[in-house]
This record gives structure tokens, sequence and C-alpha cells, in this order.
């Protein structure tokens, strides 16, 4: 931590800070400036707890961090990129560029099937398909529940075909994970730290979506918190973010993508589908997120999107989606040539 | 609803169109103008799920609603304000202006006793303090927990004052209904929806704050659901939106007070803590919600705000806390008066 | 400066860094903690560029400022708060509340003298109305330019208001200097560098209004190019900020009143009517601006707004004012003893 | 326009309204609901006057446009894509991807010169660099002026690359034009109107940035000003925006590209420098840009990012720009066979 005193700190406040600094377990050098006295506290201790009691001090005109807040997600901490598991032939983060794609709902059998066949027919190894569905009005249809993990289970015996799906409570998670090959955790429960904690239990890898106002410091974080409860694999997906812009649905932090891959281990994802909210954004979309270097796509198809329960505007039909993963094709080629160059060692 | 169709959308598809509206309960009034044709869908339906249909349709170039989609909790619904009965004695909502304080964190029998006297002698009539602490970091004091909870409900029989404390996950609801007279809801929350369907059954007033990103819609229907699931003692807490605003902890949008009064029924309160994150500017912000209207106060006071385990930088000091409240008594007379004058009924 | 090292940074790229801080002018001082080295510079040097030559290496973290980047604008340089006349007796910025009325833009002599005499009734000391309109778009009224400023004069001459009015380019500077008391610089052109710098010369107290999307510190800035170009009466207004949130034209960011207070030592005014956009959020909020201790108030009204040819929707109808200004009296007399009492020198 | 009138409105009202509507030239339909009037305005006329003039009525839910409100720069006005030649063998908008590449500022001759020459050795068409400086602070460097100017003239001379530099006050059009090739709007004077007017007659191409916290909307609306005051050749440019996150210097909407060649025929450009802040994310940003189908970049590089008076954080190193540009070309290979493909018809 940095500690700036203000410009008339008494000798008396500066010594005061000093010791506090040095209760919560720092080294302490002090730069004693003209204009004002600055301290360089070095070390391991609780860091927050530190910051936020010297911001509390009239004397001091800021405290700031150096280091990370995070460590076990950290690209410091490790090295070369985790590579997730995700059923024994999937793995997501090294070499495999993974697509997941389904429904947004779970509606009924025949739709499920209908998606699932589709998915598999385009290229996805994973199908997407909500059982439990966060609604913003508690009048809209809120998923089939149980019903529809047991739908999820029956389509993936039948097109071999993972399964991604939400978990919105840290009381349902034993239910879900029962069903899921991924636990989806949505964007409005990013800082569900109740969840998270519960998550790092499961014992199934985690889809960990981006909140609609979290910073990219906040993502990891929470991602921090299921490996620090004893889940390694998380994957962090990018999937919009809430500005003043209404063209589109949320803005695509396209470059966190890039960023993340800096700062973290960790495979990155990114949805097309939730980032626009319109489909013919899609395909334009998934290209630069190849491009970019993103680990896999989540998004969004229907047999019948104009019939959809939830999310039609944003959601492929047939022909779109089969045009769109064949567009992919050479973009994904350059993407594993890039990666097979980059990456000596898999993990 | 209202439904504008693309500029050389055929006879066939305005029909489709038509049809789709009328099968999801829909009177129809089309308008044929020279450019294109726009739907007027009036009536009562499943509006949600029929909007997302006809955008999924690439003849239509926008659906949009016209009425809001909550209903219980609308001025539309209920003309007089509601009154939130918190005690026996204490009332939110109609002529008592009531502010509750304390410190973010229950810390030890010690703080929080010397909290709730301090809160007391200046006037609060309840007290804050988290037993179940929301932190971005695992790594960060999580709360006491039931131990927590146990604290504050000796504080309360040794002060008299209601108690307020955050809930952070719905399987933690009967735990901390035992003990709280009002159950809080944390900004990271605000979309928890299994959270909120368990606080409809509850049996305890809610106080539910903004989310981060939250729009005033969205505050409004996520109120909805608890009401919807059986609880009607719902009240609204601004504390400040996540903008590109660095200088202050949030960007307190003070003037959703004003036209949350405009839109629903039920009471306001502002957290000048949060909104602002730093001790100064709290006193001349609890000012400026007394005068804007707002129903009641939650902010934070510390006994010695410098060894705070959380929040430290915006708690006020005894000092500060009583000289707020002294300063404030003007601008509650003002507003006193003019609740006097301007509800005849009281409900 | 701070500048903290990557952990990893050889001893010749500390040397490095070392070295170019003092070439820019800075004495440095080092610290060597176990994980990296943090190098503090002091002294007076050119921080921008030195920070940004600094950035630009690859072995350092990061480089940050702990000095604000103005200098005559901060409360450090001044203690006391500045007072602007505007006329021989109207003063902003101690013990006078004023408020500056009238409607958006000049539109008719009947409807300016109109305005005036109804501003000037309900106790308005300033008349605004714009002569050159900043319009999204380019087949928008764009107002009366010169001819639109002499009725504005006209209007002064019959009711002793004085005249704010808005100034678009540098080279028309020279023209408003002939008939504007005050000049007032839109949000859109906060930084329109070239505008700013002809205001330092212009001879008129300048009214600047915050950016869509500038923070306050950049506010800061902006009034600092004027100061230092040779004007130092200039007051900063907040008329909202452009955020997520879309029930309101603006989010009203009240809490930069009392914060640009302890920054700077200028006069800072509210607008209410753009804050909101909504006529009935205006009087709520100009009391709340009183109450944080804004400095003055400036605010739309028209003898007939839904004839307006802008900004009907905010602007206040006869009725709504007189009685606006009716509610403030009591507030307004509550910031008035505030202001005799906390202030014991004029300046 | 759709007028929905308020729930309880009166026959007068509505026929007052209606009354309205037609003056301003619309021909009516009205939709009479069981809750609710809802009023369609079909035709031509002075929209945004009619919409302010109707939503200042008290009786008046919400009045919303239907069109766009630009014109000339819709695709609806012109199918195909339009190309803006810049030079004599430089066309952007068709099946050239053209690079625009140099220093933030024109610092000296040597600098510039050198600059120049690595921007022609790695494969870019067009020099940028500034010789007008908007910068935050009055006192950072602001740049060389017509000196800068002259020296891009000699670049323009030796290197036989196009010039694309910043105007920034319509006094200042004429002195530009007589260097530039383009004329490049930077972000903060993107509803400079005094300046777009005046680029309506220079005479040569312009770059428009869009400003940090526009909408698509309005970037649009203020190439129309352009486009109406009489230059057609526009190309648009996405440089971030500014959001609630600070890991980037701000946020690319990277969906701006694909919906902009939805909404509009004009080039649109991305500047990966200014979208991230930071050289490492440049070139992933650039192979995303040309994978979603951008029809140029302009990005910042320098001989000695280190020494660079501005933005050196952003600039690549010779090494790193040559490394992007052969990295970009299998992109640049699949970008054009796409362009060949689609567009039957050059314009």
């Amino acid at each position: 931590m940095i500690i700036s005193m203000k410009r008339h700190a008494t000798r008396e406040e500066i010594d005061g800070v000093i010791q506090r600094i040095t209760e919560f377990g720092y080294k302490i050098h002090a730069i004693e400036g003209e204009e004002r006295v600055v301290i360089g506290a070095i070390g391991v201790g609780d860091t927050s707890n530190c910051l936020e009691s010297l911001t509390a001090l009239d004397c001091v005109e800021k405290a700031v961090p150096i280091s990370a807040p995070y460590k076990f997600v950290s690209r410091e901490f490790k090295k070369t990129d985790s590579v997730v598991k995700v059923a024994p032939d999937i793995e997501i983060g090294y070499d495999q560029f993974v697509v997941m794609a389904g429904p947004c709902s779970v509606e009924s059998e025949k739709q499920i099937m209908e998606s699932a066949e589709l998915a598999r027919r385009g290229g996805a190894r994973v199908l997407r398909g909500g059982a439990f569905k966060p609604r913003t009005s508690p009048y809209d249809f809120q998923g089939l529940a149980e019903e529809g993990l047991k739908l999820l289970a029956k389509a993936r015996a039948e097109t071999g075909l993972a399964i991604v799906t939400e978990v919105m409570s840290d009381a349902e998670v034993p239910l879900v994970a029962e069903y899921a090959d991924i636990m989806q955790v949505g964007a409005r429960n990013m800082q569900n730290f109740a969840l998270l904690k519960a998550l790092g239990k499961c014992g199934r890898p985690v889809l960990l979506k981006r909140g609609l106002s979290s910073t990219i410091k906040e993502l990891l974080m929470s991602a921090e918190y299921i490996v620090a409860h004893g889940n390694k694999d998380v994957m962090l997906c990018e999937r919009g973010i809430r500005t003043f812009e209404t063209a589109t649905r949320n803005t695509c932090d396209i470059v966190s993508i890039a960023l993340l891959r800096e700062m973290t281990h960790l495979p990155v994802v990114l949805d097309p589908s939730h980032a626009t909210g319109k489909r013919s954004l899609v395909p334009p979309l998934a290209r630069a997120a190849v491009a970019i270097g993103a680990d896999a796509l989540i998004l969004e198809i229907h047999p019948n999107p104009a019939k959809a329960m939830s999310d039609g505007a944003q959601s492929l039909d047939p022909q779109q989606w089969m045009a769109m993963m064949e567009d992919l094709q050479p973009y994904i080629a350059l993407w594993k040539q890039a990666r097979l160059a980059s990456q000596p060692v898999a993990v």
C-alpha cells in the first residue's frame, strides 16, 4: 500500500498512521517530501481492513493498494493457461475452440430435443438451456425447474452433448449438480456470495458470467471466491455490460477477453447473444470473439425463435446458426494455429 | 403494446403479426400509414412473452409496451401512501421521519452496544448493523453470523431501538427473521429472485436496496416480486448507482426519490453513507434527502470509525453524528409540515 | 507521483526510471520491498508528460499522481469562497441565493418579454434564454442568433434582470460578450478548448456546465483553462450526467455540489430542468439543491410550455414557477443563516 | 409518432392533442382502447418540436418517434456502401482495408519523419499526427499548430502517405484543410455544431470520432450535420466509450461497427489505441475489428513510445507495429474475400 498524508499532517498524526500500519503486519518506508509525507507499506497483511481503517483518518489524503486482491486466479500465481475438462472428451482452455449453444429456456421435450439435435449438427459440443430462469418480472415464465433438468439430461443421452445450465440459489446447488456438466452463474448472481461459496464445493466446473455493472476486477474476485472455497474449475464469461448506449441490449466489452487473458489463467468465454440482444449482430461478434482469442462461445439458438418463450429476438434460427458455424471455420483455424504456436506446455 | 412494422412488410407478414397478437389475448387496432403499418394491441395478456415473440420477427421494426409491467406496487394501483409499521411505535411512510443508524458490521458486544446507545442518543429509531456481510473479497471479514444477530437483539432489548439487518440467501431467511424487525436486501442481491420469493413469506418488513446498476423500473419489479409472493411491507432504498464518476463511491440518484414517490405508494429511504462513501458528504446529502421528500434515512455511524472493520471512511463519528441530527431538525420540521398538509388520509 | 515497478524489474530498469524522473525535475525516494520497488517522486515538474512517459515503459506497473492537476481553482490555492459579481447588485457565491430563470430558447419578442416579466415576478435575478442553440439534429430550430441577443438586451432594459446566454464557438465570443452578463458554456462544449481559451479573455463571468459524461475533476480542469487564460470569474454548473438510467433525462449528481464546495472556491450552480427533464421533478430537486448548499439555480420556465419550441416538457408553467419560489423561501432562509454563520470573511 | 394518452384523459384533452398534431402537418389515426387512447401520427413534419410540444402536456403519457431522425446518412436513404476517396489511390469503404498510423502528436521534424517512414514500412496508407491537441489540462503540451501541419505535409511529400489530422475549431477549418487529406473531429468535439457546420463546406473528407458518451444515434446525427451542410464524405470512428470500467482507458463498443454497417452506408473505422489505452491490447483488438467488418483502422505508433509527449502507453513501438501488421494479413484476406463476395456493385 501507498499512503499519502495530507499536506499539513502533524508529526503526531504521521507517527500514529505508521504505528497502525505496523500493527497490521506491514513494514514501513516513509518518504518525507517538501509538500507532504508518503508512506509505503510492504509485506503481507489484511489489506482491505487496513486500507479502510486508514482512509477513515482525516490526516490521510489517500491510501491505495499495489498488489491485486486476488491470488489463486491471477496469472502471477499460475503462468500457464488452465484447462477445464467439462466432459471426457471436451476441454476448454487450450486447443479446442468450444461452442455451447441452445435455447434460452427449456420449454418442452420436443423443443429441447430439436434444439440439441440442431446444436450438435452445427458443431456445438455443449448444450445450453435454462431450467431455473432469473426473470425481471414475477409474472414471466420462471422455467420448468427439475423437470427441465431431466429433459436436459435426456438430450445429453441422445446427442452426446455436455450440459450447461444456470443455478440461482445455494439451496439448489446439489440438485443442479446432479444433472449439469457445467454450473452457470448468471450475471445477476455474480456477487451472490452464498451461491459462490456453495459452488466451491459442488464438484462441477462453473461458468461465471460477468455482472451487468461489474468490473473485471470484481469478476476475478468472484472467481476467487469459488476457487478459495475448493473448486479450481472456473470459466469466466463476458456477456456485455450496462452502459448509456441503448441501441444494443448490452455493450460488449470485448477487450476484456484480451485483458483477462493477461490477468488470469482461467478460460474466457464470450456470449454474443446477450451481449447484443439482436440476432443479426451475433455472427459478426462471434467472429470477433474468435479473432481476439476467446476460448469458447455460448450462444442462443432456437428451432423457431418467433415462438420462443424468452430471448427470441437474439436467438439464431436453424439456417443462421448453420451459416454462422460455417463462416467461423477459417477464423477458428487461425485461432488454433495461434494456440498451438504459443502454448508449448499443455497443463 | 405498439408494434411498428418494417417499411416494406408484406400483407402476409402483417396478418401473421396480427394473428399472433390476437392469440396472446389482445384486441387489435391497425394504422396503415403511407410509410409503414403500426399496430396497437390493447387489453390484458402475457406482455413480456408477446413482446419477445414479436421482436424476434424480421418484419417487426419495434414493439414497445405502454403500461408498466408492475401492478401492486404502482401508484395507479394504490393512490395513497403506504405506511410500514416496523415496531409498535415506529411507522415509516407518513409523518414520522425515521432515521436508522449504526455500524456497517456488528463487530463485538462492546462495539454494538456503544453504537446502539449512540444511535439512540442522536434520535435514531432503528439500529442498523450487519451480521452477514457481502464482501467483494473472500479474504475480507464476513460478519459474525448468528452471533451478530444475538448481539443485535441484545442491543434492542437495552435501547428500545428496532433492528434492521441484511439477509443474503433464501436459506437464511428464517434465521434472520427470528431476530430482525426489518429484513434488508443488499444492492448486490436486488435481483436474487430466490431470495425475493422467500422474503414474500417471511412475515417481516423488507428494506430493498437498489442495485448498483439497476434502473428504477427494475427496482419496482423486484419489489413486485416480494409483494406478489405475499408481503406488502416493502420499503425502497436509493444508495447510489455506479457511473463513470469515481470521485464519490457511488453516484446518488437523488431524483429517484421524487420520481419513486410519483410511481409507487411504497416508502422511499435514502442511504447517504453508501451513496457518497465519504463522511464529510453525509450531512449535506442527508439534508437534501429530507428536502426532496424521502421517508427515512439509513446511515453508518461508529463509536470509533478509524477502528471499524469495514466502511470506516463513510461512518460518522459520535460528534459528527450528533451535530448532523441537530442540523437536520429544521428541515425535518418543514418535511413534517408538508406531509401533514398534503396527506389528508392516513392509511 | 508514485511509481510502482513490476515485480521482476531489473536493477537496470529501475535505474533507468529513476534517471528519467530526475530529468523531469523531481527528487527521488525509492522503497525497495521484498516483492517490488516503489519510487516516490517529489517536487514540481511536468507531471502529465512524465506520467505518460513512465506508463509507456514495460517495467512500470503503475504511475499515479498525488497532487491535483489544477491549481488556481483549487480550495488549497484559495481557502475563502469566491464571489462572482454578475451585475452591480448581483453577487453569486456568498449570501445571495440567486435564481436564474427563463425559456430554453428566445423565440420571439412577445415570448421573451413575457418570460422575463414572469421570471422577475417570481423573484429571479437573472434571465436565461438561448440565442444560439446546440441541437442534436441539423433539422431542429437553431436559435435566433444575434436577433435573439438583441431581444435579451431589450428584456434586460425593461426588467432590470441580468442576462445569461450560451456561446457555442470561439468565433462568436466577442458578439455574445457584447450582450450577455454571463457567458454560458453548454455541456457539449465543456471540453471545447478553443472556446475555453477565448472565454479567458472575454471580460465577462462564465457559467461552465458540466459535460454529460465529464468527471468532476475534468470540470475543474476546464475551469482551470478559463482562469489560466485570464478570467477568474467562473461558476460551475451541475446539470445531470449520462448514466444507464433512462427514467429521467439525465442523472443529477447532486453530491457533486457538496464535493465541489470542498475542492474549489468557485460558486456552484444546479440546473434542475436539464437534470430531470420533467417539470414535476424540478421543484423537489430545487429544494434539495438549496439544502445541500448550492449557490444558485438555473432553470427553465415558459409562459406556455406546451407551445415552447424546445424543452417544453421540463419548463415550469407560470403557476408552477410561482408556487415553487414560494415553497423555496424557508429553505433559502435556512441556507442564508448557514452562510452567514460559516463565512466570517466576505471576499 | 405514437402518442399514448394518460389513462383518464378527457375527450377535450384528446381532441386538443389531435388538433395540435394536425397543425404540425401529420395525419391522425386514433386507437380508443379500454384503458387509454393511443394516437398514431403519420406523414412528414417537424418531429422534434412536435414531440417536445406534446410531451409538455400533462394529459400525454408518452410520445415516441418511429422513423429515424437522420436521413442522408441512413441505409434506408442509400442502400449501397459509400466509398470515400481520400487520395487518388486510396478509397475507404469497399475492398481496400486501410490502416492509418502515426504518433499522437507531431513533436519534431525528426520524430514525424521517422514515424511516417515506419508507418509506410508496415503497410499504412495514411499518416496520423496531431498538430492541434485537445488536452484536458491547460498546462499540457498543446501541439505545434501550423508548424505541425507543415511537417505533416513534408512527411506526405517524402512517403506518399495521405494525412489525417485533427481540427478543433470552426475558425481553424480553412487552415487545416490546406494541409490535411482527412479532417479529424475528436471525440470531445463530436457535438461542436459550429465545427460540424464548417466542415460541411471544407471540401475534404471528414473522420468523425464518436464522443465519449455519445450514442450511436447521436453519432449519426452529427454525421448528418456535415452531410446536410454539403459534405457527403464522412467516415465514422469508434474509439471507445466511457463506462464504469476503469481497467481500460475506454470501453470499446465493437458491436457498434456491425450495427453501424446496418444503419448507415458510411464507412466505419476503429481506433484500437484510444479504445484500450494499453499497447498490448491493440493487436488483439485490431484483429477483432477486421473480423467484425470495420473498413479501416486508425492507431498510434511511435519510433520510441517511452519518449512520446502524449499517449506513450498506448503507442506501439516499431517491432510491435511490424509484428501486428504481419499478424493481421490472413484476417485482412478473409475480410477482402467477404467484401468482394457481398458487394456486387462498387459505387
